[in-house]
């Protein structure tokens, strides 16, 4: 198994060298059927927080799997401290949000519901899994946390002050991503609202907030799960860790 | 009918005032049964060349919908010179970056066939209707070219010498985004390679091209579609018509 292909596992216990990991049900289904592994074989854990650690199974029965840590194998670094408030869409795409999101090291996953939502019916443990396994593959070593729906006024009534919310105006009033961007620091939010826009009322509401900055990609019309692959590109491209 | 949600449509012939356009099959199915509009409704269309045009629907039968074209409603701009050439992915992710690619503006799609292409049935014909389809929702007024595949180091070998080729370099070994693309000017391409990454030899023939740019995003592992749509987000931001 060469370094560029490592499998690794996202586990929410401690790791420590001479530690011993029982993998979960799809875990264990995962190495013992789907990857065929035997005893012996390497297997990566990361935890977000103590780093990514090189084990190796340690037991293997048709039920369960026993991983002995072996060693730290990368130091624990964090995703950046990036949220992304979306819309709910059709399940599809709210899926590719979080996908896309996770691979792109947003730290928070937050679906607000707005007045021209369409859907709220958001299965958040789904959505967590499809996190996991995207923190796996992308080598992220933390996992973004997922929010329960939440109504977008009352999650901007209990906005933290010091944290820049950049929503995607589609009217055509804001600013250019890369105004927006620089010369930012700090932590950052984007919000990119239903495929039917905010309403007249959530945009007042939005341009009255101290902390919120309007900003436009081009005159195009994106979708919005597009617009918030794109959006968080440029920022971990101007203030993120792709500098 | 709204301005905001006005019903779009590519034709390839040419647009005038006072014109008549027939439209074919796929168009009469859907302004007739699907969206079933009538005699004297609206109906907004472009070429990628004249412009975009008011029209009315002068006579509609159940095969056939003639459209008389009223004014120009939106003169003709063309979208950036930006082609991105990709390695053919699984289904759905050659439709989704052909879709992605079109609502961010490139000019011209090519799939390229490289050592670790894992597939090399790329069905044209159905992208070309996907990039239309996309350039009709996101309000651009021409469609991208999308050429037959072609081997990339035949692709390579009669290249434009004046367009920089920002290629994603998996090894680390490129350029931050922004560093690549701050100060730059004319036209762009960005290369995309599979997700099995380009082998020793194209890496090395890419190294050495005089109009090759490696670019990196990033220590994540981002999925080729996501890469693609980060990367031609951020020329947009930087240099193209988002700024």
């Amino acid at each position: 198994m060469s370094k560029k292909n490592r499998i690794r596992l996202y586990t929410d216990v401690n790791l420590e060298q001479g530690g011993i990991v029982e993998c979960n049900e799809n875990q264990t289904h995962y190495l013992s059927n789907v990857l065929r592994l035997q005893e012996g074989d390497e297997v990566y854990l990361f935890n977000g927080k103590d780093g990514e650690f090189k084990t190796h199974i340690n037991k293997l029965s048709k039920k369960s799997i026993e991983l002995a840590v072996d060693e730290c194998f990368l130091p624990f670094t964090s995703s950046p401290d990036l949220w992304l408030l979306f819309a709910p869409l059709k399940k599809d795409n709210t899926d590719l949000v979080t996908v896309k999101a996770t691979e792109l090291g947003v730290s928070r996953l937050c679906p607000i519901i707005s007045e021209f939502t369409n859907t709220v019916n958001v299965r958040r443990q789904r959505l967590n899994l499809l996190a996991v396994e995207a923190a796996e593959q992308s080598r992220r070593q933390d996992v973004p946390q997922i929010d329960e729906p939440m109504d977008l006024c009352k999650r901007l009534a209990e906005w933290p002050q010091n944290r820049t919310l950049f929503y995607l105006d589609e009217t055509g009033g804001g600013k250019t991503i890369i105004q927006a961007l620089q010369n930012i620091s700090g932590p950052a939010a984007f919000l990119v609202g239903p495929e039917g826009g905010f309403s007249q009322k959530e945009l007042e509401f939005l341009r009255n907030c101290s902390y919120t900055c309007p900003i436009t990609l081009g005159k195009r019309i994106l979708r919005a799960e597009t617009a918030a692959v794109a959006a968080l590109s440029c920022w971990q491209a101007l203030c993120g860790d792709w500098r």
